[in-house]
């Protein structure tokens, strides 16, 4: 068989197929794509990707990623925002989902990530003791623990419960129940069940 | 609503979702997964990606995708290959299925696509008239149409089959029928009715 595959041809496949969720058919039909595109776009993606860790930091203090001549963000500095709580949240992706319902005016906490015993993720992988040391500089009076409805995220938000156990501070969880715009009988039984039980009067 | 979204990696988000299949969640998570996975695998595929126009060409002769310093391609210039005939295909990787066979021993001829009048490609489009030019140079005695079993693919084989008619050179299409492995069951009635017809004594 012909070595037909040029290396750099290879080495673009092999690139994009580290990308989580990036298998190798997709990664050829990307690089294949991009060989016929316009030159500009793979320069325009290799630009952008050169420039996102360059130009980009965690804020020092509540870890969602801002620009490196803006820490701390823009949230963290902006003066018109409630002070005396703060929303954990897994991933920086959060934080936008959270913003976008306009119904939050505190400020954040980015984990990082949720503890998962099995891919190796325990408390010290986490932003957990930095949100244990702002507790006490921004007198934070409520943490709203916003980690994702799932198995590591309710662990992750119950091992903040106990961390925090005796600080004398209120700890919420968001609510569980239907999705809006969900179909009662399509719902699983899990998200059913947590319905029933967090039923509210009318 | 805060600006919460850096310039950097809303411009990496905006270009992953220009590529094809990638939508705008998908280019977000994959931005994310970037920021906290190690900077070297941005870099590399930043790399990989400048280098990809920079050091591949479309071979001269079947327009596969090969080295810059290497045109005619490896497959046009290997000796031990068989004259005689040219396997055409739409796209380089057909090219690399074919080859995986380990059958067929001859050169190719990669048109860089169907025709499709709804994407307004016709054969301008597409590498034609270097297909004709080569039967002669090249005293091709067979053309075998490996165009992709769909509409567009057909009526590129088509079109492949008037432009050279009177040429005296013999003209194959793949065979259709069941895939291997494949179930009869399941298989739709347009693959099974290809079988039926072409079927063949045992």
């Amino acid at each position: 068989m012909s070595k037909a595959l040029p290396r750099p041809v290879e080495r673009l496949v092999e690139a994009f197929s580290r990308l989580p969720g990036i298998g190798p058919k997709t990664a050829s039909r990307l690089t294949y794509y991009l060989l016929r595109a316009p030159v500009e776009e793979s320069r325009e993606l290799a630009g952008a990707l050169e420039r996102l860790r360059a130009e980009t930091v965690f804020c020092s203090r509540c870890y969602m990623v801002t620009e490196r001549n803006r820490d701390p963000c823009a949230i963290c500095t902006d003066e018109s925002r409630v002070t005396g709580n703060i929303c954990v949240v897994e991933e920086p992706l959060d934080v936008l989902a959270i913003e976008r319902t306009g119904l939050y005016r505190g400020r954040y906490h980015v984990l990082q990530g949720a503890l998962s015993p099995v891919e190796g993720v325990g408390p010290g992988e986490l932003r957990m003791q930095e949100l244990v040391n702002r507790l006490a500089e921004e007198k934070i009076e409520e943490v709203i623990l916003a980690t994702n409805p799932t198995f590591e995220g309710e662990a992750t938000a119950m091992y903040i419960k106990e961390l925090l156990a005796g600080e004398g501070i209120r700890l919420t969880r968001l609510a569980r129940g239907l999705p809006s715009g969900g179909d009662l009988e399509y719902a699983d039984s899990r998200t059913l069940a947590q319905a029933l039980v967090g039923r509210r009067e009318l």
